[in-house]
């Protein structure tokens, strides 16, 4: 029997610990409306979207390093679990809770991939760079999609704002913006249009490229 | 309201459909041993252990291509279903299904990424390149690390012999020699001892690899 090398040991830990990223459930449902989905399958989803979308990137892309960074991005909710996008309280001890569990997680690996990782967690929360930006238009755009495939049940659930949603899609055009205009005008103004999304903004608050009503 | 160009169309329903691919349940349970895990899941384990472990492939690998590849490579089974590894009767079909899966499926792209993901799909099946020998490899070692950490659930459930895990197994040397001797060393011979792989194989029928008994 071959002795394992330290590198090879920890590089398994740590493959096997993040499989409880599929126990981390978020408040999206998937398409058929069943059941919510769970982070895992959410970065996958995002991946894909990264290889089939990523022509629409507003800047060009280093495609492995937005698909490292979309399949990276949620490992910390491992321990820190999932705060809802519109979770104001929440919202206010995320970065610390997740800063805590990236330190803890990404120790479990070799130094050098520690760091790869941190950094492109880092770099995802930043969101400062061309594949940050993309990355972080998937991210509001995936569960949007399956949002509006199941006629809004977790934006009805959640009594969801318009002015909350925008809030959260201000990166999606800086990642792409026809991604941007696609998610406004198949996913998020009928949505409003249908009451699934509460408009609370008079027509002077709401963003000048929204759609005026008739 | 913007027009979305036919391109995008496409896209975005391709993007919608493979949300299926998280409804397909396979044999291998999660860490916990609480469920078995879905497609979508062990594509996104897969593409994370090419991004660690893409060192210990045998030839240099294109990790971009490889991850790719790991996150499409059951996308067929939206439509074909997931055959489990040993089941003999299910595999007598396998490829017929999974063909007219792939026409149906990846018609739904424009043509250009239509091509590139079947021909990703294919290079995988024929696990001819060194890309597709090392995602075999992973296809290979992921369930087998998940039952291993359960105790062999699965494998118990499924009365399986040694003869046919080493069948299945016949490709993961090939991608990595590395992983091979991990693969056997930490999960297959102690599976074989504590009786959750049954062994059905006399001592000159083991591979000139396996460690003798004592």
């Amino acid at each position: 029997m071959k002795e394992l090398s330290e590198r090879l040991r920890q590089q398994m830990a740590f493959l096997l610990e993040i499989d409880k990223e599929k126990f981390i459930t978020r408040q999206t449902f998937l398409s058929d409306g069943k059941r919510r989905e769970n982070d895992a399958e959410h970065a996958w989803h995002l991946a894909m979207m990264v290889l089939i979308l990523g022509e629409y990137a507003n800047e060009k892309i280093d495609l492995l390093r937005t698909v490292s960074m979309v399949l990276a991005h949620d490992l910390v909710e491992i321990y820190a679990g999932d705060t809802f996008a519109y979770d104001e309280e929440g919202k206010k001890t995320q970065r610390q809770r997740e800063e805590v569990a990236a330190d803890r997680l990404f120790a479990l690996l070799p130094e050098d991939q520690r760091d790869a990782l941190r950094g492109l967690w880092e770099e995802f929360e930043a969101a400062k760079t061309p594949e940050a930006a993309f990355a972080r238009a998937m991210d509001n755009l995936q569960p949007t999609m399956l949002n509006a495939a199941t006629d809004g049940i977790a934006w009805t659930e959640h009594r969801t704002k318009l002015s909350s949603v925008l809030k959260r899609q201000e990166l999606t055009p800086v990642g792409s913006k026809t991604l941007w205009e696609l998610c406004r005008d198949q996913y998020l103004v009928p949505a409003v249009e249908r009451g699934k999304i509460a408009d609370d903004l008079a027509p002077e608050e709401k963003p000048v490229d929204w759609p005026q009503s008739e």
